[in-house]
Order: structure tokens, then sequence, then C-alpha cells
């Protein structure tokens, strides 16, 4: 324990620390053992959907490359760690030449995924895959529950024009960031967010706040202000009464500048959305602005835009705040990281935990991820987890069944097997190809354009199979009795 | 608008474009009509209680001290500006020779706070007030409200020492980091998360998880091989099964070690709390290990700590995770922050905001803060909201009523004045004496200390009185009326 910051410039805050004390004394033990360099295996999931939604969309990877790719403690962080008085010497002098070497197998950003399936895995030296537990949950937790979030708001959107304006309600500067980028991989249209769109090419949207209207304490001279400076125009009316002050001034100003300006529309961020979006559509197309469009923003999600609509109200294009960027409604994933097998005079033995929480259980061994669909229509049949060796595209028929209520089942002819994990560092070097940005956002589309409705509506999907090969199931079932018989 | 992510060095990614986009529109705006110089003061606020609480802690200054200090548009910054081709060389040479210059106020950090009164004023050149919104709202929301939500935690665990275990949940690395230091100042005691620690000094705690005890397979040898590498010694003991194997093997390294190890006690992350924890002081007396200590993780809060103490569970120290990091019953505070009042011709000119939604219309005018206490007992008569220039100090009797129920009033003859917002940066030069984080979460436990317990009871607490001062008030009404009739 220590209690004296120390002073250190902004360069040489890098990412190593970014892990909980438990992680580096596990690792000391496992040094000292002898057993550091074991090869082990980890993987990461989530036990329960996020929002009872049907599916999540996965993101974080990019983060997580980068992550590891940048993996170094710095000459600060071995000084801090020996002001702790845990350590010896020589430990800390294996920690400052640390360099990963870890194999990590993982799902590409934009794919669907489901509970309890491995996400991650992270294979390598034990105290290494134990060092970088607390980054990666932190990574995946966030941007994959982020991306989840934005999938459901797009899609009672539809083809709505949809902006993730959440920076000033984000939990603190990086999750402004990244929350940004995985808002638009699950299907958001642009950002508010300069540095993001800086950052990773997201299309960056924005016009003005009421501030400018308050500066110039006049809404029409704020309007011409505005419109005198900039091609594109989408005035916020609500400074003081929408429908008598605001849309009659953002006309008078459209109507002044004519082609000079490009009037995309007016903006409402208060008062009763619903009755107020049809008043200001009357007057638009009254003044003969049909084609200008309603924004709204103020505290928006998936509900109260899907109330919007079914009231009919007239809103174009969606602007989504507090409640995407934080997950308003639950703002923690839950995924863990597990240890599921380990070698032993160079063979694997698999390992589980047991747990009075039966969802707490884990599933031993290296896996594999199937996403099975029907042959003939490419929809969705469920994910099947095998042992990393199974391959499921060598056999005829597939029995797939519940792994809990067994007696769900079904036995498929004509399917298709793709396997979800694909090898992202092999033996610490990065060989995976980072799709663009757009590209995971289309493949995020078209996976979920590919998933049965059913699995897709907000409110009580039906549950996707998420099933265990027969072989993994009674490995699974076998350790259970190995270890209840051992310990009880 | 832009979809073509550049490639960008880490060095580079400074905060200033960590904005919204309609700022720097409206900068443009302001530069191009030659008012960006005029004098403005925003306010920063937020409109009601996070959680329902009686109180809320101030957290975010020293951040935000540090992002304006450093604050910079670098040549990529502009060159990504340039490629949105909305603004003219001339503004982005502006942009890039920026200096800030603003007088900023603000209230100190372990501050009690409450709704509607401003925590941050932003005075200086319109344009600079304007640009810098979004990244303090971003970490005012945030820190506020994890250290208000860890002080409610603290608030239920008495003397018990308390942990932050949120890395893994928290909304991506900031959040861990800066929940993390938030969390101190609310009252917790330590942290999991090393990076914390290294950064701001907290004293940092955590011994082993489930992975180790996996990577032995056998629970015994895995707590043999922790006390042969470590001196202090908390044993995981649910990994398989809690009273039958975890305790007798615990205890069994305690007798093995002796006085070799400091056995400090046993952790338990799952399972009936209530009833295993008694169980678990049972087998530790017994073994004669009465001030052996029992942990206890598992998504807790002030809820479940309190309903367990309420069973009495025999638990000595808490690690709280995922509930305070992202602070789950409510993951935004919602501060906003509004212009309320703009430089003419030399004279300050207050304006107002107003809104259908009627907690949205804003009080216009530079303000101060006062604590009021009595003079006698020093506990919390309420806050009172003046002109910035309106000192109560020099008066004999001090009139405090609800600026919306107005006849909720009290007569003060006997009180203490203390104003709430210092001044933090002089035209853009800091000149705070920043306190250490020790006596920042010193100075919010003696705040809370001196506030009434009807205010800091968890479940419905009285409302604290934030009052307006009678000049303020009638400012007010008087300059929502002028709108109302000039407007409609």
């Amino acid at each position: 324990m220590t209690n004296e910051p120390m002073n250190l410039s902004k360069q040489e805050d890098y990412y190593a620390l970014h892990t909980d004390l438990y992680q580096i004394n596990m690792m000391y033990t496992y040094w000292k053992e002898g057993i550091a360099e074991k090869n082990a295996v980890f993987e990461c999931y989530f036990r329960s959907m996020p929002f009872q939604s049907g599916y999540a969309i996965y993101a974080g990877l990019e983060r997580i490359i980068d992550y590891i790719e940048n993996f170094q403690f710095t000459d600060e962080d071995i000084e801090y760690l020996r002001s702790l008085e845990i350590y010896e010497e020589e430990f800390l002098a294996y920690l400052k030449a640390l360099k990963l070497q870890l194999t990590i197998r993982g799902v590409k950003e934009g794919e669907l995924v489901f509970h309890n399936e491995p996400l991650l895995q992270v294979e390598g030296p034990l105290a290494q895959g134990q060092l970088v537990e607390t980054a990666i949950l932190n990574i995946i937790n966030y941007q994959t529950l982020i991306a989840t979030k934005a999938a459901r708001i797009k899609q009672v959107c539809g083809d709505d024009f949809v902006m993730e304006f959440g920076a000033r309600r984000a939990q603190e500067m990086d999750a402004a960031l990244w929350g940004s980028r995985a808002s638009y991989i699950g299907g958001f249209d642009a950002t508010s967010n300069v540095r993001a769109s800086k950052k990773f090419g997201i299309p960056v949207a924005g016009t003005h706040a009421h501030s400018l209207v308050q500066a110039y304490r006049d809404e029409y001279a704020a309007f011409d202000a505005y419109a005198r400076t900039h091609k594109d125009c989408v005035f916020l009316v609500d400074t003081y009464d929408t429908l008598k002050s605001g849309v009659p001034n953002a006309i008078a100003i459209a109507d002044k500048y004519g082609d000079k300006i490009n009037f995309k529309g007016v903006r409402i961020d208060s008062g009763d959305m619903a009755y107020i979006s049809k008043e200001v559509r009357k007057q638009l197309d009254a003044a003969g602005y049909t084609e200008a469009k309603i924004y709204a923003s103020n505290d928006l999600d998936e509900d109260t835009i899907l109330s919007l609509k079914m009231q009919h109200a007239k809103i174009d294009v969606w602007g989504v705040g507090t409640k995407l960027i934080t997950a308003f409604d639950q703002p923690a994933l839950g995924a863990v990281y597990k240890l599921v097998s380990i070698e032993e005079n160079g063979e694997w033995k698999d390992t589980i935990k047991l747990s009075s929480n039966v969802e707490k259980v884990t599933t031993p061994g290296r896996k594999q991820v199937w996403r099975i669909t029907d042959a003939t229509d490419g929809k969705s049949e469920g994910d099947y987890i095998t042992f990393i060796d199974e391959d499921p595209r060598k056999q005829e028929e597939l029995l797939m069944f519940h792994p809990v209520h067994t007696y769900i089942q079904k036995t498929l002819h004509h399917f298709h097997a793709r396997p979800l994990l694909t090898t992202i560092f092999d033996h610490g070097v990065c060989v995976y190809q980072k799709p663009s940005l757009d590209e995971i956002r289309q493949f995020a589309k078209e996976n979920l354009d590919s998933l049965w409705g059913e699995y897709k509506r907000n409110l009580n999907p039906q549950d996707y199979p998420v099933d265990l090969s027969l072989s993994l199931w009674e490995h699974k079932r076998d350790l259970i009795a190995e270890y209840r018989q051992q310990k009880i």
C-alpha cells in the first residue's frame, strides 16, 4: 500500500498498470513458483444478455489489439511497484522485460454474440494471460454494451438518420470516444463528437445550441447570424417558444436566404415531442418547406422513439445521447474472464469453477464457437460450442440441444457452420487484418439481417440457442462430478 | 462530414477536439460576426439529485484544471477541421493560436453540492466559454456521480473498510481511473486499480482470484503457493465449496505458516452471503482466528450491504465494483452548462432559457452560492444563491424561501455564510492551490459530518433548501415576464 502520489508526466502513463493488483500478486506467485510460463487458456464471455436483448453486437477488438501491441511496463511503473514493497527485484526486472507472447483468438467486431459463448480466448504463458484480464474485460464490457444498445435503438428508427449526441453525459472521456465508435458499429449514422470523428472517420454533425440564441438574446438575430456564416442550417427552435417563436423565425430566415443556405430543418429538444413535431410539420409544410426535416433530441432511447413513432410524431432525424452512451437501463455487461485449461507435462488439463450460483459455473476446455445457419435460406439456427479441435462441418447431421433443459433439441441435416473465433495474435504477433470501421458496421448490419425477427424484437425476444457439443457437455458434467467428489 | 479516418499517432490525440461539432460551428459564427471576444458567463449545474440522494459530493475539478491548462489545437486537429470544409482558413489560424483566457470559479472537490446551484462558472470570451462546455460536463457528470455513489455506499458501511473493485466493469479506461479517484473522495478506503493507485496515491489492495485456485487445480496447493510467496494473505474461498473446502483449506494454510504469514482473512464472492459469512465466522473463530476478517464482494451496493447488515452478516471488509463504478442505478448525472450573462457595451445583460419543461428554465445572472450554517452549532441551514456581488454576511438577518413554493420560508439571525465558488483560473492562469487527494477526502468527510442526518439518510431524505436571494428571484421572474411578452 502506498499513499504518496508520484509525479508523472503524461507520456509515462501507459496502460500496463491498468489492471487489478491481484493480477500482479498472482503473477508473482506463478513466477516465484516457476509456473509463470506454463501454457494456459483463459476465455472471456458474458453470462446474460444485456437489456434482455435477443442478441448483442460485439465491439472492442481494435482497442484490445492496440492495448496488447503497445503493452509495456515503464520505468515509472516499475518504480511504483517497487514502492509497494511486495515484490523482489528479480520479478520487477522480469516485468520490465516482459513482451507479451500470447496467442489470442477472438470474434470479429460487428459479429452477433450471445451469452455463455467465448468472445475472446487468450492462450499462452499463465502469468501473461492473468495480467491482461482487467483491461480486456474493461474494453469488451463497455464497447459491446454500447454497440448493442445502439443497434436496439437503430432498429426502432428504421431508415431514419440517427446521431450519437452523448459526449457530455458519457462516463468520462474514453467512454465518449469509444462509445461513439461502438454506436457507429451498432448502426448509428453520425456523431456530434469531433474527436471520435477525427480518430475513427465517423461522419460528424451538429449546428447550434440554445446558447447561440441566448448570446444574441433575440432568436431571429441568432438564426440570421448562423445563416450568414453557415451553408447547412438546422435551427434549434425551443429556446423561448417552439411554435410561436422558434419555427416562425426559422421559416423567416429560410425565406430571407433562399438558395444561399441549405435549410435542412429544425431541431426540438424539449416539450411534448409527439404534439409539437406535428405542429412544426404543419408550419414547415404551409411555408413550402416540405423537404425540411425535423430533428429531435431529449433523453431518447428505443422505448421513447417507439412510442413517438406509434403516435405518428413527425420526426425525421433522431439525436440520442445519455440513454445510449451510458447504456442507461443496464450500464454494465458483466463479461468475465475464466481459466478453462492449463498445460501439465505437455497435456491440456481443463479447469472448472463451481459455485452455489449455478450461472457462475464455468465450461471447461479450449473451445470454438460455430454459427449454425440453414444451408438453404442462410437464417440462424443457433450457436454451437465445441472443443477447439472439433469440426461440425465434417458431420452429416448436427444434434443441437439446450445445455440445461436437454429435452429441447433438434437435429439438423442441411446446415452451414461458420467458426467465430479467428486468430488475432499468434505468439504475440498480430496476424489479423483489421477491417475498416465502415466494413465492421456493414458486417454488423448483414449479421442482423440474417437473424430471425423473433430474436430481434426489442421486447421479450425468443432465446437464441447457444448449445454445447455432446462431447463438451459430457466433459463439463464429468468434471463437475469429479470436483464434487474430490471436495465434499 | 468526413468518412476517412486519419492516421494519427497517439501523442497527437489531445483533448481540444473532445467537444461537440456544434460548439465549433457556434464559435465560427461568433468569430465571423465579430462577437467571439465578447465577455460571457456560463454556469454548470445539475437539475435533480442523483439516486434521489439528499446530497451530492462534487468531484472533477482536478481533471478540468488539467484540461484547461493543456488546451491546444494540434496541427492534426486543424488539418482534420479543414477537411470538413466548413471553416475558412483565417478561423483555423485563430483556433491554432488560441490560448484560453477564461476566468473560472468553482466549487472545491469534496464539497457537498445540490441541484440547481452553480458548480462551475466560466467567464471570458464567448467563443472560448462555448468550446469547453462538452469536456467540462463530461468530467463533472461522471466524477460527481461516482463520488456521490461512493459516499452513499460508505455511509451504510460505517467504519468498515471499503474497497473499489470496479475497473473491469467501468465504462472504458478513463472511467476506471477517475472513478477510482472519485470513490476515494467519497470515502472509499482503497482500490484494486493499480494505475489509479500509481497516478493518485490511493491505497491499493488485492490478493488473488479464482484463477489461481484453478491454475493449481487443487485449492490447498494454491493457497500454499500463495502463502509461500506473499506475506499478506486473504484467501478467496468459494472456487469449489466455501464451507466444506475453501475455509478449511485457508485455516490449514494459516496453521501451517503461523507467524510466517499475515493471515488477514478470507474473501467470499458468491452464494448467500448472510448465511455463509456467519458459518465462515464460526469456522474461523473455532480455529482461533478471531482476528481474521471476512471480505465480501459480489455485485454489492448500498442496498445489499444494508440488507446484509440487517441480517447480521459477519462481513468486515467490502469490495464494491460494478454498482459503484457505473453508478448502476442512475448512470448519468445530467449536469448542464448554460449561458447566464453576456456583456453588451460594457454592461452585463443577463440571459434566460425558457422551456415548456419547467425544470429546464435557467436562472439568469452571474451568481455566488453560499452555504448557510447555524452560527451556534455549525449545522447546515441550506444554500443561498445570490448575484455575484451580493454578500449575505453583511446582513443581520437572512430570509430564506423556496424558489417555487415561496410560502416555505424562514428568517435566520445567527447564521454563518460561506461562499462556495472560488477562483480557479484568472484570465487563463491557474490561481488555485490544489489540495492533496487526502485533503479532499477529509474535506468531504467533514462536510458530511456537518450535514443533518435527515439529509443524509439513503432512503427518502429531506429536501435540502437551495434558495435564491430575493433580488435574484425577482430578477428571474422579471426576465421570464419580459421574454414571454416579447415572444408571444
